[in-house]
């Protein structure tokens, strides 16, 4: 690095005078109301209520909480032509993939049914996504197993274990409702996209795991998830693996994937992929009523209750002794899910280029769940895979959610007997076909690729997830999440600036290698807020860049350091520490007889530095618009004046 | 805000040609260093080391862990002289309040004074600072009686709550050492500044609270910490209040607090406050001794045993039923004390301007206290009061700690019988007016001053300890601050920008009134690090932002919005969901018909931007080094191409 021969000269009228502003006083009640708004109501949605009559404010708060009847006014026969394909479309992988989803959750098959009849209604109505397909996840599922499972088996107790699932729905509904009213939608943004691309990876790997039961045709298995336990389970047992079981389940695995693969590449073939889980249903389901083979160790679905929904809110169990679960296993289980759906619902409005309010769509979520556990339903949101399949099949409304929903009534009311024979094995297979789309290997690397952090973080979710359980799995991945943000606080970075030759502009010495320090004075950015958690490590880190620089000018004969200028644009906040922090940095600067200069603090932090009376410490006519009009001061003053002169001087200006 | 009538001609020549650079690649093991380093060894303490014969390099190694051998060789007899008056005035200091903290923690009172025999000693040979005075103190006595008296109730079984009062000493002197070994200093600098004022002043009315039980003479007293619980525990008892003592009591504490206030008048007569606790000690004996007062109702400290520190390194209990109790009470305690400590030597360090190198100075806290474990001593620190008189008794250097050691010694070998009638309600007196110190309500004050919500962490912590528990209160304080560094990272100001007339500088167009915004052009700027946290957030404000650009200028009647100009310069950093976000809104804006221009990324997120193939998609053609070339050349666009020229412009830059 060299040093500038070129200086600006003092007060080149570069910004004509102007100069660092104290920001016109606030009363507190204005600036906590701006901060409450920016907190909670980023997207202002009361813009749109002002100044409108009454009439039309009802209309439009109506509308806000019923999105329906707004977009129902513009449907045209057009728009219901394509929600009836996409509508029959998910109907198809909804039913396989309902039965499927609530065995995982060792619910009753027929829940996965009821769950994709009340949910779907009530999401059209109140739903703001057109493309979203409302259902049960997996992931969810397996988490409502592992959590109640904790408390009640499932096999001893099914009742009760039923209705603490139906409790732990109402719950999440409850939480999720309440997100959206209180506006609390940032918690959601604390599950990081790394952290979901490795949860999801090590849920659906242990999703998988616990397939092989269904797949192996095993009668005992392990109630823990992780991957020692399962296999242990697995390998303990091989006398009663099933060849039969296994033969079925790779079989229609591997058609499932050979479709799907087709469907990938030529995405006008998408329904092959959609409708392969209900051809695997029926062509698995007829292989066992021909060959009896259900009594050859191929395990089946059995007898489905005909008839829609029964009413479950008398079921809904507030026992003290099961409370505590329930509400755990809601609130984890709908923040996970409801994450899921926003995500999704958020893509596919990118893609079409439509606004999604993400409170209002918690709402929505939250009424659907606590609905749903109202009407035998169990935990549901938005989830991808049906999401998709919808959106490729040239949906236009939430319409297509209704028509799914009255196609499994028509299930529910006529078709269940068809169920009787199908085989486990299948809907096991329908699983991991669906979860190995779950593992998105791409997305981890690209996440090496560009931040090792990152990867980090999704690595210890799925290794959490796969041989911890999957709430020890999340809670790692948002800790590490957490510690990264504070240790961007509690290291914020300081770079040694230098002048661009021939401008005005200072940069970073390290990344624009033309950069050139000015002899005598050391340039200081600082790229964080200032808070109490970094103000000790700046102290130091200051001090050391002063040490370094004088060393540095002994070592090469160079005049001198005589001003430290610390560019404070970049920092956002300060507090009181902070402040702190600054007066202890301007006594130690003003003992090793240099002078602290500060230039361009933002509004928040001129405030505060004035109301702490530091600005009459360092004197304000040491605080400058720019570095170039600052160093320009320094210069005049090492060029003209001696060091002493300088108090002298100051009190001039 | 009116709008700029003047702009800059295009490529005004204000950077001579310079561009964004992307910042050499570094390999990955070269950055994880350097952030490794930054994290764990900001003060770069190997650095004397470097170009250093090996003898030299074990000189200086010993130094860096005995101090002493450093300052030892230029120690001189005018600093002993200094040392010896300041060590006998800490030592009339430490024995009654070594005496009276003992009782407060429930350990037998000639603990207190083997606590200011040995770790004194082993601080003034490791320690760093040279105006610390070692000892007990207050705030953790009482939490190690909170915490333990928990499982052990020091009335019933007082051996084995003695026993873990060593054990908890013990790992609190090994977590010490351990943080300063492993560097983990920068875990004490999230207790903020507010957060340390709040809690001693909490932790200092409970003192006091307690201390009611030795001024009214109760035999009977709730184990409980909280104001209410305290409150009802005394006025349920009224009829076992003792005039005399509560007389007592009230003389001394008005004898100690007048004395106190001649002392801060008059900083010269610091030995008056000094000295007021030994002659309370010794005149209240006295009185006792004359009155026979014992026999009416004033308890005595009693029987107190002769001889130095017996060994009590057999005591250390690691009974797996009272492990985590010891553990967790000494981190907890060992965290606080050595917070203050810490806390302590800085300040003194800087007004007398040398070093003190936080980690080091852990280690030696840690040693103090293991070995002090190990010699029948409880946890000791730094106390502020104790140094603030050694300070002022013009102490030199850690000698006045071995001079204060060895008059503890003289005490305890000949002097303790003279303590047998030293009244408990002194004790009491002494406590209180060293507390009434700490409740510093003037910082309090200036905290709601500057920054409200370090008042209210302040509160929180103050509020949590007094009615809740010292643990309550301190958990309430560091959650509130990690909240806030959470919400500031997760709610990021995105600030509109404008030309100051007259000038190439842009600034807030809130804080600079004179600031105009420019025809067709959005300037935003981002005061944040993009990250998971905030980038859901960032894009809807983003959006919002240019959608109140949008009706502003229809409103007004202005040409249309064409530029959407993002200032980066104060984003520190980005992840892998801060680029997806940037990648969300190029789309949007790009679908909007308007065109992205981004300005000055730092290196860091200029390299994940090139990684992520942002920059491709974006164009380097349409990132700038400065806010006004980049407004230089939409103006340039705006002024002779019409915008579907863009595109070929942009291609041939």
């Amino acid at each position: 690095m060299g040093t500038a021969d070129h200086v600006d000269p003092y007060y080149s009228g570069a910004t004509a005078g102007h100069r660092v502003e104290i920001p016109p006083r606030q009363p507190f009640s204005t600036s906590l109301k701006n901060t409450l708004k920016e907190t909670f109501f980023p997207d202002d949605p009361l813009r749109q209520f002002k100044n409108q009559p009454p009439r039309r404010r009802l209309l439009l708060g109506l509308q806000y909480v019923f999105p329906i009847i707004e977009w129902g006014r513009h449907y045209t026969l057009g728009f219901f032509k394509a929600d009836l394909i996409a509508g029959i479309t998910i109907a198809s992988l909804a039913i396989p993939q309902g039965i499927s989803y609530a065995k995982l959750a060792n619910l009753p098959p027929i829940l996965g049914l009821y769950s994709s009849f009340v949910p779907p209604l009530i999401y059209a109505i109140m739903g703001s996504s057109r493309d979203l397909a409302v259902g049960t996840v997996a992931v969810a599922s397996l988490l409502t197993a592992a959590m109640l499972g904790e408390v009640v088996d499932p096999q001893q107790d099914p009742q009760l274990y039923l209705h603490l699932a139906f409790t732990a729905t109402f719950f999440a509904g409850l939480f999720e409702a309440a997100m959206g009213i209180f506006r609390l939608g940032f918690i959601v943004d604390f599950l990081s996209h790394a952290t979901i691309v490795g949860f999801m990876a090590g849920a659906a790997t242990v999703v998988i795991l616990q397939q092989l039961k269904g797949v192996l045709g095993l009668e005992h298995f392990t109630h823990k998830t992780d991957v020692i336990d399962v296999l242990h389970s697995i390998f303990t047992q091989t006398h009663e693996w099933r060849w039969e079981s296994a033969l079925l389940g790779f079989v229609f695995l591997f058609y499932l994937l050979i479709s799907k693969y087709f469907s990938k590449k030529r995405p006008n073939l998408f329904w092959v992929s959609a409708m392969a889980p209900l051809t695997s249903v029926i062509l698995g389901s007829i292989l066992v009523y021909l060959t009896h083979a259900e009594k050859h160790g191929v395990q089946v679905i059995g007898h489905l209750k005909k008839g829609i929904n029964p009413p479950s809110f008398m079921d809904l169990n507030f026992d003290s002794r099961y409370l505590p679960t329930a509400i755990k296993t809601g609130i984890i289980t709908g923040i996970i899910s409801m994450a899921e759906g926003m995500a999704v619902g958020r893509s596919f409005a990118m893609f079409k280029n439509y606004h999604i309010d993400g409170n209002k769509e918690m709402i929505a979520f939250g009424m659907m769940n606590i609905v749903g556990s109202c009407t035998s339903c169990y935990l549901t949101t938005g989830p991808f895979s049906r999401s998709a399949v919808n959106f490729n099949a040239g949906c236009k409304t939430a319409v297509s959610n209704i028509v799914m929903a009255v196609a499994v009534m028509a299930t529910l009311l006529f078709l269940t007997p068809l169920f009787h024979y199908t085989p486990l094995v299948v809907l096991a297979a329908i699983i991991v076909a669906a979860m190995l789309g779950l593992i998105d290997y791409e997305a981890a690397m690209h996440l090496w690729h560009v931040d090792k952090f990152d990867f980090l973080v999704c690595m210890a979710a799925y290794v959490g997830v796969v041989f911890g359980s999957i709430q020890i799995g999340l809670m790692l991945a948002i800790g590490l999440s957490i510690i990264r943000v504070l240790l961007f606080v509690a290291r914020p970075r300081t770079l040694v600036l230098g002048n661009l030759p021939g401008s005005k502009e200072y940069r970073n010495i390290d990344h624009y290698e033309k950069a050139q320090s000015i002899p005598g004075v050391l340039i200081l950015e600082i790229d964080a807020p200032i808070y109490f958690a970094n103000s000790n490590y700046l102290r130091e880190r200051i001090i050391r860049w002063i040490d370094e620089e004088e060393e540095r000018i002994k070592a090469s004969g160079e005049a001198g350091l005589q001003y430290v200028v610390l560019d404070m644009s970049a920092v956002g906040n300060i507090d009181t520490s902070g402040i702190s922090m600054m007066d202890e940095i301007k006594k130690i600067i003003d003992r090793r007889g240099l002078k602290l200069v500060v230039v361009n603090p933002v509004a928040e932090v001129m405030k505060k530095l004035d109301k702490s009376k530091f600005l009459e410490t360092l004197g304000q006519e040491w605080i400058f618009l720019t570095i170039g009009e600052a160093v320009g001061a320094c210069n005049y003053m090492l060029h003209t004046c001696k060091p002493q002169d300088s108090e002298k001087y100051s009190n001039n200006v």
